[in-house]
């Protein structure tokens, strides 16, 4: 039809019909012939117009054609109860309440008012340069992670920088050590990049490393948490870790040190980074501001021998180009003011107490039967359950109950072992803790 | 020693001495024992102490021993000198100083201002509610993209979505589709995930799918630029883009449509995305704010077929969990309360003018023969160079004098083709451009 005619037709005025007449012809639908108006562009009528199935024929589409890759199949699962809605003892959660949001709010409010053309461009795929160093001069000071600003890049939290660390070390199916039980998002990351997954049994000292070369003695790499084994709590102990350096360097083998959490050492001295060790340079070492500040901020860091940085950039570049500057140089302030050293210290004193209060309490509503495992660090610990109780329904049923407690057998690659819960205290205060604790021991029995 | 004895030994006091030893014992490298002191551990003690090699036992650790993986060695490339640094023509950057900073800056320090405890905790994976809803609204009213927020990933810019998009929807070995010439972005992520890249050459109208399906009638993907082609600027003309979604739904395959910045076209009408013409749910849509708004933001976004989110959303948590909050609630409240519509009208003006004298400029400077391409859309146009003309030699030369020219051939995967060099001209005034296509010209008639 002209023109003309559709804007009668449809009740508009003549300009927006001309305009759409326009944008059908400069999409190509329509082809307009001076003189006798627009009309369907001769190269598309022949062709029928994909789409519009019947409704039958639509839902005919086999579920097979729309599929996905192997790899991410695996990585699907059911969203976790005891991760759904927040509750006692859940994972993750800190003292959120404790942390001063108003000196944050103020370096934030700062960094904003400084912010200049200049700093909108593509930042360094390493990080912004003021957070890497005051990430070097932390780490020189506390963990004994001796490193320049030149071997650090930042990640979006450690998850990032497990998965740029598996995807740099290890071709698909090379060979990895994992703890058993162990971080389920190691697991992920391996799965992700086709690796072979070789869990290796921890205990009292940390990493069973006889039984990683027994099972797997050419790994390409092992990822460890010598700090304060996750779940399970245990410090890797010297003689496993110089034998856990004595085989990577032996087999070319790489040592990636999840140091996650082990700012907070409730009972006795702090204990150095594997790193510290690390004469032949066989150790990539991740940090995280996600657990001792906040999990929104979503930073954390991989420290790297000097000769593997142009390949974590490379690979970092591939999935993301770089960290977004701003948050970053909040954080620098905040970390280069004192403010993080001085929060360390007081949450350090507030998770002790909290930790103290949740102990005592499972000791007194359970009884002296309880077992509680990895208690003297972190903002985490495990209850043991009886042999032979599921404790995944556990957690389940103690979901419906406001409690996020998280079974130990989901940190576990196959069935067997020691069930157990574990239980989050960062998040929790100590009086919520023991009503918590209470009204856990009564599931328990109930169960 | 004794702990006396040593203190007195270096000349300190007890204290630190006692501190020390306690902290050997603690970490399993010394033993007390009652009454007689502190050991070298047992279990240390026969063990050679690893490291320590000597010089030249150390440099000869064969270079094979320390090596990453193949996909990563394949990423690893020397940095481009036409990328390094700041000059006119650079690719990438924008008219940061036409960036409306104040208002942003408000919008930060509000939210800073907004900032409660709760927003600490980790966020949805599939990122920040409100940003998605704002998202959603916008690609309704501006790209013809329909869709819910339920159906948008939140992701660290285009790049990250890109990533996902391939590792979700591809198995190592599987073909995927890419633009010949194309972003090199988009192979750097095809290398990482395993997939068998197929060129698959563009012409005036886009794609040539016919081509493609020649060459790789299977593949499980193709990864196109419809709006406005990555480098040479076609439009996907409206047979192909029909031609594409059904061979997509004849072979259950997918389209991954990357529109990168097609809020800035400047002739004609906006073209409306592939995406809008889809009734089969094939075409997972991506775009970004770092080329409209600025680089160092680092957010983007993934439009999903419903059916695809819970596989998108397993590969997002394990790559990197959630994005940060802070900047995507910034974000937020730009676009929703009207800033960024503002600010695209403001700068396609702005674009628009710049790339009209960047265009006039290279015609005076080199004469009528410049052959200028893709000056329709965007914020970089193609110069083409004479047949012959060696653009990665010519474009180092040119980063020598202070031009960031991107050589064509840099976008390709193979030899061959018309050599050229990649204009940005979004990031340099008109007065800039005009003196630097006369340096330009003058590099390349004395070249």
């Amino acid at each position: 039809p002209s023109t003309r005619a559709l804007a009668a037709e449809i009740g508009v005025s003549r300009l927006p019909v001309v305009l759409a007449f326009e944008l059908l012809v400069a999409e190509g639908f329509c082809e307009g012939r001076t003189g006798s108006g627009t009309f369907v562009a001769a190269a598309i009528r022949p062709r029928a117009r994909p789409g519009h199935p019947a409704a039958g024929e639509r839902g005919a589409v086999s579920k097979g054609r729309r599929s996905v890759s192997r790899s991410t199949t695996r990585l699907i699962r059911p969203p976790a109860p005891w991760l759904l809605q927040p509750g006692a003892f859940r994972l993750g959660d800190a003292a959120f309440d404790h942390f001063p949001l108003t000196t944050w709010k103020g370096l934030a409010a700062q960094q904003t008012r400084r912010l200049t053309a200049p700093d909108l461009r593509y930042a360094d795929s390493m990080g912004h340069l003021p957070l890497r160093e005051a990430i070097a001069g932390y780490l020189g000071a506390m963990r004994g992670v001796r490193c320049e600003a030149s071997q650090i890049v930042v990640t979006s939290g450690s998850q990032q920088a497990l998965w740029i660390a598996a995807r740099c070390l290890l071709d698909p199916g090379a060979a990895a050590w994992i703890e058993e039980p162990g971080y389920w998002g190691v697991r992920d990351v391996l799965r992700s990049v086709g690796a072979e997954i070789v869990p290796v049994p921890v205990d009292e000292e940390g990493l069973q490393v006889d039984r990683g070369i027994a099972r797997s003695p050419s790994a390409r790499a092992a990822f460890v948490t010598p700090s304060h084994q996750f779940p399970l709590g245990a410090t890797l102990s010297a003689t496993r870790r110089l034998q856990l350096l004595e085989w990577a360097r032996r087999r070319g083998s790489w040592i990636v040190e999840d140091d996650y959490d082990s700012e907070y050492r409730h009972d006795g001295q702090p204990v150095a980074a594997l790193h510290s060790l690390d004469q032949e340079e066989r150790v990539v070492y991740i940090g995280t501001f996600s657990k001792v500040l906040f999990g929104a901020l979503r930073l954390g860091y991989l420290v790297l021998p000097p000769d593997l940085v142009p390949a974590f950039v490379a690979v970092r570049r591939s999935i993301d180009l770089t960290p977004a500057t701003f948050p970053q140089a909040v954080l620098a302030a905040f970390v280069r003011e004192g403010h993080f050293a001085r929060h360390l210290r007081r949450m350090r004193a507030l998770y002790r107490e909290r930790r103290d209060a949740l102990v005592e309490a499972l000791h007194a509503e359970i009884g002296p039967e309880a077992r509680v495992r990895g208690e003297s660090a972190g903002m985490h610990l495990v209850l043991e359950l009886p042999r032979g109780t599921n404790d995944r329904q556990f957690a389940v049923l103690a979901a419906d109950h406001g409690l996020s407690t998280m079974p130990l057998s989901f940190c576990r690659t196959g069935p067997g072992g020691t069930p157990g819960l574990i239980l989050g205290y960062g998040g929790t205060e100590a009086d919520s803790l023991r009503s918590a604790a209470r009204h856990l021991a009564e599931l328990l029995k109930s169960g």
